[in-house]
């Protein structure tokens, strides 16, 4: 893991970019003496890990005392997109204006990305563990197909935020009882691009015993400020 | 409004009895130099004011700055149950436990409790807000279908909190959309007395342009504490 830049925020927040391998992340660190839980967050749609919404809940959590790592999936923010994500992603705007059924090229473009995030996020969560600065345990924060799949694959998730996952790959569907660790299941009652049924049911079908689900009104990228601060509590609860 | 009786408690809560007319009630006013906003507290299914979990919730709001009260329903707690009453409570019993309809039976039951209790809200209502100690703006937490009528009926209610209303009076259903103040909708997703799918029917039909609803695993008695807390962040958001 290299740094390539840092600059300390105005809240005392360490804000380093790194790459490791060819994926590239943001680390925020908070100004801290002991080693600070971890939490990764995770994200889709095409969104830049410097997104702004992404940034101000990254640096909401690193004030409040966690490490928070963000990375580029494939075909991400800084990251190539190859001829074949360009045309699986032009395919699914195209379908959904249309309003025709998407879960084929749904399942073609994010299976494939789901199980290549996952081995990233865990070679990148060896070697945020190895700093000094950040000790355990380690929550997972945002896109719910990656989430699931990690919560399944990787033992050291101990707690998880899934955000608004209508649409999720057959394999993530099918795992989603696997997982076992406390949930903050987020739904925007209107997303227009996550069916609310399906979203209800994916809720209903993970085996946590503790699992809350959040619901508010409006469309995809509408969910409130207090929810993150919701957020924060839920992983307080459980990380420190 | 009589105060009977009055106790200081450890976190400085003031906690008194009164009676207005018939309706018995319970008041916990925190120590405060200025007047406190107000949350009134509906509760259902039999239970007395005084009931364990609902003086907890009570205490923890007074005990955060607001004032707090609950009165005892007609045919509740301190109150005399009708002859009528106690048939209609054991109809449902039986029907709910033989897994028949009970609409019906629920509809003759709530139906009319919900029409007076009303009533009697808005009586208490004047009276708290006429003591010094209390200011404004009002509050409204606990059952829901007592909840929908007062937020329709009674425009010094700014904010609700609504618990697990699948079971709610035709009447309450159909004046649902009429509410339009801000919300917080608790749901139990294993509820047995309260079908989910009608309860979130119900808070899709909600007027109300800021609505949240918060799903927890468990039946209708297992609300966990974390949600207490949620929502005094809610009442804190709106009220304060």
């Amino acid at each position: 893991m290299q740094f390539t830049s840092e600059q300390r925020l105005d809240d005392g927040v360490l804000e380093r970019e790194f790459t490791l391998g060819e994926v590239p992340g943001t680390l925020w660190t908070p100004e801290s003496a002991a080693p600070a839980p971890l939490i990764l967050i995770g994200h889709n749609g095409g969104l830049h890990r410097r997104e702004s919404r992404l940034v101000a809940r990254a640096r909401h959590s690193a004030a409040n005392g966690y490490a928070v790592a963000a990375i580029d999936h494939p075909g991400h923010g800084d990251r190539p997109r190859s001829a074949t994500d360009e045309q699986a992603r032009a395919d699914l705007r195209r379908a959904m204006q249309a309003g025709e059924p998407v879960d084929e090229i749904f399942e073609s473009f994010v299976g494939p990305l789901v199980e290549k995030a996952v081995l990233e996020w865990r070679t990148i969560l060896d070697a945020l563990l190895a700093l000094p600065e950040i000790g355990g345990p380690v929550g997972y924060s945002g896109m719910t197909a990656v989430g699931i799949r990690l919560a399944v694959a990787e033992p050291r998730i101990a707690v998880a935020g899934f955000f608004a996952g209508g649409y999720v790959p057959r394999a993530q569907r099918e795992e989603a009882r696997q997982v076992t660790i406390p949930l903050l299941f987020l739904l925007q009652w209107d997303d227009e691009g996550n069916p609310r049924q399906r979203a209800l049911d994916l809720f209903d079908a993970f085996g946590s015993k503790e699992k809350t689900l959040h619901a508010n009104l409006g469309g995809h990228v509408g969910t409130p400020w207090f929810e993150v601060e919701d957020g924060g509590r839920f992983y307080d609860r459980h990380l420190k």
